[in-house]
């Protein structure tokens, strides 16, 4: 059976898996890192290196290292050109780590590669056309077309979040106003929640966050719209109209079989994908009479970006 | 040298041609039509066989025979499920004109035939991964993907005019509100410039449109901001920035070499295409730190349905 190594970057640690072609993890370590973008190559190279012996392989033995990292990246080249959770720019990741480990290498933005994950061996391993939102501080996006992952040109597409949903609305990260992840993302959320708290001071929400402001988080709204309480109650409400409206022109455009919802926000479970699926199925998926989309919640969880930097290589 | 049938399906008539590998239409042959669908498919069935006796040829001299329709199509079964624009309604068009002329045949909607007639024999011929917008009555998509069509499940995809640019904007004739196509169309344009000319009766539009409301076409505007009125260069400028917004969101979402402008609208050319590049690259086509995309209008003119229905067969 073939075997991959996966490598999920993060801002304090990088998670290193071994994964057969069934999409199982075999063996898992995790490796603090600190430090400079060279400091990090040489804490996860040599960790590589330990990471194979320890399980009495060598470069040989594996088809090759997917990595899924944050930021800009280009696969082609195997360069993370700017990542602002990594601090880094213009660095060579692949051609450094390929000193310790020569070896195949494939390397994708982190939202790609949960999208590749879902789509190769989790929620939508049925499908051959799937597109992910990644609910988490920002929108992130991926395209899985005839089972393989769409980066567009030097790998600057998919970019899902940072289409309009609202022209001239909230400012975006990005520069541009009113993208999908000005309304979908968890600091939109909370925005959202905080200006309903504002507006009514009498909410539960203020119990919830122990009458401070600060303590709200992207659960607060939902927690106290279980309880019933009609100001966090309304900030769903809006929340599944924004999502689902982004999720309905993404039907029209792409017409996939599935859309995966991951990240955070998904946290809220069957209370949010309900909620959601319903507004959808009121719209026609965006289109009457074209076939429905299948809405489902990533399955991987935690070991998701592992998981989808093997599946680069499958 | 390989030879293809195009044919273009129009409501009153049918385009049909014989195209080359390089694009070039040998032999074209426009038949009317008339009456139902079975009598649309009787005309057409025998306009072909005729057409391929004219030019000395049997269905064994061709790949095949390529159509671009109007409607929604399921490709991989040759029905026309529902044209508004032809009165159709589960029409099966393959099933049927293969009864005249035996051959593989292929077909798309006449809006993803456009874009991909552009990516193959046209304007974008050099790039791989291509957007097109057809800016007609409605706004139509194609999707190019590595030179092959994109139409995702049942063909029910690349309804790019009909993803939101304004949620709860203007109403759309999908029964969505605020999608591309509500602002971008001609049919959108023609709204926005009545209105721009209630607003102001001292417009030099009223004499462009001899004092009638009714006159007014999708040139209007155009035609009278060339001539510096300012509530027509208002309505121009507002057509430009919606455009232009929908370009950088699809700049975004597929990060594509070339998005391709065709339609009617295009016939204004270099004046508004100009505003529209300038527009993005302010924008940074959609997103700091990614390649342009190279925004081009689309050049197969009138014969652009033929070549592309005969791209189908590429």
């Amino acid at each position: 059976m073939k075997k991959y190594i996966g490598v999920d970057i993060g801002g304090m640690s990088v998670k290193i898996g071994l994964v057969n072609e069934n999409g199982n993890i075999l063996d898992k370590k995790v490796v603090k890192t600190e430090g400079d973008a060279d400091s990090v190559i040489d804490t996860l190279g040599n960790a590589l290196k330990a990471f194979l012996k320890i399980n009495g392989l060598t470069a040989e033995d594996i088809v090759g290292i997917g990595i899924g990292s944050p930021g800009a990246i280009t696969s082609a080249t195997g360069v993370v050109e700017y990542s602002n959770n990594l601090g880094w720019r213009d660095v060579k990741l692949v051609d450094g780590l390929k000193k310790y480990v020569d070896t195949d290498y494939k390397i994708s933005n982190d939202a790609n590669v949960a999208a590749l994950g879902e789509a190769i061996f989790g929620a939508a391993k049925d499908f051959s056309d799937v597109v992910m939102f990644t609910l988490g501080t920002g929108v992130g996006g991926g395209i899985i077309i005839d089972k393989k992952l769409y980066e567009g040109n030097e790998s600057k597409g998919a970019e899902l979040g940072h289409a309009l949903l609202v022209m001239d609305g909230e400012e975006c990260t990005c520069g541009r106003k009113g993208c999908i992840e000005a309304y979908c993302s968890a600091s939109a959320l909370i925005r959202d929640t905080k200006r309903a708290m504002l507006r009514h001071t009498d909410s539960k929400m203020w119990e919830y966050a122990e009458n401070d402001i600060n303590n709200v988080n992207g659960r607060t709204a939902f927690a106290m719209a279980r309880e019933n309480d009609p100001a966090a109650a309304e900030v769903v409400e809006n929340y599944v109209k924004y999502l689902s409206e982004s999720i309905m022109s993404y039907c029209n455009i792409f017409r996939p079989e599935a859309f995966v919802l991951g990240g955070g926000i998904c946290g809220e479970g069957k209370y949010l994908l309900d909620k959601v699926i319903a507004y959808c199925e009121k719209g026609h998926y965006g289109y009457q009479g074209t076939p429905a989309v299948k809405i489902i919640t990533a399955t991987l969880g935690n070991d998701a970006g592992i998981i989808g930097a093997a599946a680069l290589l499958v």
